[in-house]
């Protein structure tokens, strides 16, 4: 079989001779960045061949890349089969530098009611006298001999109590023990909570004793490999039972590398961890626990389950105490999951009595209603633009990504997370991109770039050679060639525009059914919740000018950061919390926006940049 | 690697050197039969070299061989190691010919009590506005949204209705659905009875709707490979914990087959069948469960518990509805297992309120009372010479095996099972031949045979022949060796009686002590009923006649049949009958002997044959 080796990764792997280099990577344990499953339509799973196989480009390739490029060798990953051996470069990607508010929520003071109760207990020695068998002579000191016992433990027993004298502690939950410890462990009660995003994983560790946070990590989700967008993964899945668990495979992967990282941060041992709550869309709920989201697709959207699902850490491969127990909080509706509960007990929507909207964007987005104590979600079809797919040179949220843009003193500016050279541009980068380039008149209302040979009067001096004819319709040059750290310029297309206004159309249109549902107006709101990391960044007058949020709203906007995450972890530290949660899927009245007469009229006219 | 070919079974398998043929056989799949567990002391693992291998016979084969029989090739497994290609003829076990009795018990009529509901239900299909999620549809329409549904089931279920137009059933225990089945299933609900025996395990398919009894099977605990008794067994398993998995998993294959074999004989499918119960002694629970019994072999004889428990099938790798539950019946200590527990549920003596014992005569002895409504129970070391074990010539009730032995006109007659020629002997055939050998003046009270140098005038010319000197002491050929299976005399020895004036006078010294417990004499019992397939076939007048019962007992003994079976089958049935057996533990009293200063001498003078 040919070998490939990926440098600088310095990983060499023999593949099947046909397999695509994407898979290869996917393969060799590497993440290649990509949108679009391996259709050749994004355009971003680059990659260098240094040595082997110069085979003619495809015309996938020359549509994504230069004559350039291609002559020194980029290929698109997912054009190219291995059929001999080869040399790939694969840009490094830069994970650790997730911004690091992308893990913060705006929660800070958690309430501990932990699930699991310890019990320390010093048995007395069993004689011919007192032959009590081992569990009974426990259950009978601990004075609850209704509790069940884990086979596992059980198993243990005998020899557990023989050698330490006797003195073991019981974990217990519910009525059952999950747990038999040698010694005094007691202190030790920790628990994991994770926000499974479409892109991004990311899980804290809780001392569950006393509900602080002692580490948090991060990780992309690999289900990426199987493309960006949620339906891509939910046509993988339905294919075949194996593409179900390889989807689910990826994620536990991931969710074991996570718990493994928070491990080795904080020193604690992995049978000590008893609870794992997880929240996440319906989609990524439905490939987590392995259940078939095939007619979470076709309309009409319907999960296979909304409840709250509890199972055995085992049964998942999850790695923490084997009898621990994970809870994937419920969902509420096809597209509207358990995030969108996350954000609602993070905000205490359940419990607020004024009129007050949430906005979650992510991969998708999604909004919460509370108005006159009614609950009311829907989800619209933003699409996963503001994390930067289906946006020409659209990346997420990590370093070099343009995350600001200004126009100020007629120049147009741009800042770059970490402050390195531009790679591409993320979502706040996006709205503010499309903010300054309307300030600057480029942008005409509409949404089009101002024509310059038509209109040459209406394009400054300055950005005559930045605005200019793209494969799409015109593009500006946000950053040039020279100062990107990609050798080629970084662009805001007519097209990414686009997707801009479909996005934003999306979600101002869904904000404005839940309000005429509610019988309420724009000016009734008392508060916008801006959940999600993208909510921290983005700038408010950015997304007011862009007609993202309703007009004057400014002040009663807020951002309240990882929200969903907030709620997870809130979940995990409260059994009323979790209870909280487990009611929401009968309260929330969740609104199909597709079956509305009055949704398209104004999600049309939300898609305008000004009204 | 050697490879050994195993005759007429005509098995090849390639075999690590060094490992001898008893392991070698059981890596083939065959059980060669044995009581010592490979020690070289029983002398049963007999089979024959045809081909390889002509080594000197070791010490235990020339003390267990002829000379005619070594120079044929006749070796003991255990005691040849395969260095070189070899073919062994090993004979062909009679499992099938069990007594057909061995399965039967005496309890007819069982009580229908299912613990699995079935549901069928025919749902509205989803639509755009009725976007309810499968599972929540499935619940509102049982009008149960508390139940639980295992994970297995749930990831079908999206398929499962949209293939069968919404018409599922759901079976349904206590609060979770167990299995979610196309179209309408309600009249299919099936559990498997186990019996789990040192030597045998039997198995009984019921339909839980009746509890009729469809279809019963048996087969030899493969565990023997590893010893006949639980002492050996208890010591391989506390030896690694593979060695404790390794019996965990002979077990469990055993109790698979038996359920292959129900499933064939009455063409039910596998996922039909939603409980199990078992019993059997303390340590075949252990083991079965896969629990540590190391404990159970010393003094204090502590098992690791006593509860009765219940697991998922999946988890112990039954192969029935993977959801399925298996319930282990509880024990009462140490040596008296949930087998006894059987017996006491059979029997009504939780329930009755004569004077009555039960003597459940398997592998080991166990012993109940219930006087006065007071139940108490104990343990006799009674070994499993009544199974054949420590027997010269002793063997398990199957065919071939002397079942009867009669002293009439002055001649000794002897009866096999299926009328074929004798292979050796079994309980009762001991029982009777004691009993006959008393009545011809040949063996004394004391147990000793008649000296037939110091005393000729003792022995009637027409035993002259058959009252021989043997390798230790004095023995009777019972059959000769032209008139056997074996081509050798089949004898009762002297040492043969020892270990039957062992056994049957600890029964009757347990019995003694618990009546003294009670405060109650012989004659104060109302009945004592004999349990076990054994106590079927032995006859009164002959236990009678060695003192294994009181004298004078005859028409208030009565047998019973396997009544540790019927017990499992009863609590199969029924949930009552479960519930009755869960409280035993806490309501029988446990007396153990060897704290008694009593025991012993009324275990001594209960050795003697006659008083």
């Amino acid at each position: 079989m040919p070998k490939v080796k990926f440098a600088p990764q310095n990983k060499e792997i023999d593949i099947e001779p046909g397999t695509n280099l994407l898979k290869a990577a996917d393969q060799a344990g590497l993440y290649i960045e990509g949108d679009c499953a391996g259709r050749g339509t994004c355009g971003k799973c680059r990659v260098k061949i240094t040595e082997g196989d110069r085979a003619e480009p495809t015309a996938a390739e020359k549509k994504h890349l230069s004559s350039d490029e291609l002559e020194s060798g980029w290929v698109l990953a997912c054009q190219r089969k291995v059929e001999q051996d080869m040399v790939i470069e694969v840009p490094i990607q830069k994970d650790a530098h997730l911004r690091k508010t992308t893990l913060a929520g705006g929660v800070e003071d958690l309430t501990a009611e932990p699930m699991v109760e310890k019990v320390a207990v010093k048995l007395k020695r069993p004689a011919v006298k007192d032959q009590t068998a081992d569990l009974e002579r426990l259950l009978d000191h601990l004075e609850r001999p209704e509790l069940n016992v884990e086979l596992r433990e059980l198993s243990q027993l005998p020899t557990l109590l023989r050698n330490n004298s006797y003195a073991v502690t019981a974990a217990i939950t519910g009525n059952r023990i999950i747990s038999i410890e040698p010694g005094d462990t007691t202190d030790q009660i920790f628990g994991v909570a994770f926000d499974i995003g479409t892109t991004t994983i990311m899980g804290s560790l809780l001392d569950l004793k006393t509900a602080s946070v002692l580490a948090v990590a991060a990780t992309t989700n690999p289900q990426n490999a199987y493309g960006a967008d949620v339906i891509s993964r939910i046509t993988h899945a339905s294919e075949s039972r194996d593409n179900l668990k390889q989807l689910q495979d990826k994620v536990i992967e991931a969710a074991n590398n996570i718990i493994k990282d928070l491990l080795k941060q904080t020193k604690i041992a992995r049978d000590r961890v008893y609870e794992v709550t997880a929240v996440g869309n319906t989609t990524m709920s439905h490939l987590f626990m392995g259940i078939d989201p095939t007619y979470l697709a076709p309309a009409p959207f319907v999960p296979a389950y909304s409840r709250a699902l509890e199972v055995e850490a085992s049964q998942l491969g999850l790695r923490i105490n084997p009898a621990g127990r994970v809870t994937f909080l419920p969902n509420i509706a096809g597209y509207v999951g358990s995030d969108t509960v996350g954000v609602i007990l993070a905000a205490d929507m359940d419990e607020r009595k004024d009129n007050c909207a949430a906005i979650d964007i992510g991969t998708n987005g999604e909004l919460v209603l509370v108005a006159n104590g009614r609950l009311m979600a829907c989800s619209t079809a933003a699409g996963p633009a503001f994390e930067g797919a289906q946006i020409k040179h659209g990346m997420r949220a990590a370093a070099g990504a343009i995350e600001a843009v200004d126009y100020a003193d007629g120049e147009i500016k741009v800042s770059m997370i970490d402050d390195v050279p531009a790679r591409g541009i993320c979502g706040s980068g996006l709205i503010d991109a499309a903010a300054a380039l309307l300030d600057a008149g480029l942008i005409e209302p509409s949404g089009r770039f101002v024509n310059p040979e038509e209109n040459p009067e209406k394009v400054p001096d300055q950005f005559k050679d930045r605005l200019r004819s793209g494969s799409g319709g015109y593009e500006f040059i946000l950053v040039k060639a020279e100062d990107s750290d990609t050798d080629s310029d970084i662009v805001l297309s007519q097209s990414d525009l686009r997707e801009l206004q479909l996005a934003k159309g999306a979600i101002y249109a869904g904000l404005m059914i839940l309000l005429k549902e509610a019988g309420l107006e724009e000016g009734d709101l008392d508060q916008i919740l801006l959940a999600g990391a993208f909510g921290n960044y983005v700038r408010k007058e950015s997304a007011l000018k862009i007609g993202l949020l309703p007009q004057r709203s400014s002040e009663k906007t807020i951002a309240i950061g990882n929200a969903a995450g907030d709620g997870s972890r809130m979940a995990l530290a409260s059994e009323t919390v979790r209870e909280r949660a487990k009611a929401l899927p009968h309260r929330v009245e969740h609104l199909e926006l597709s079956t509305r007469s009055d949704f398209q009229d104004i999600f049309i006219d939300a898609m305008a940049f000004q009204k």
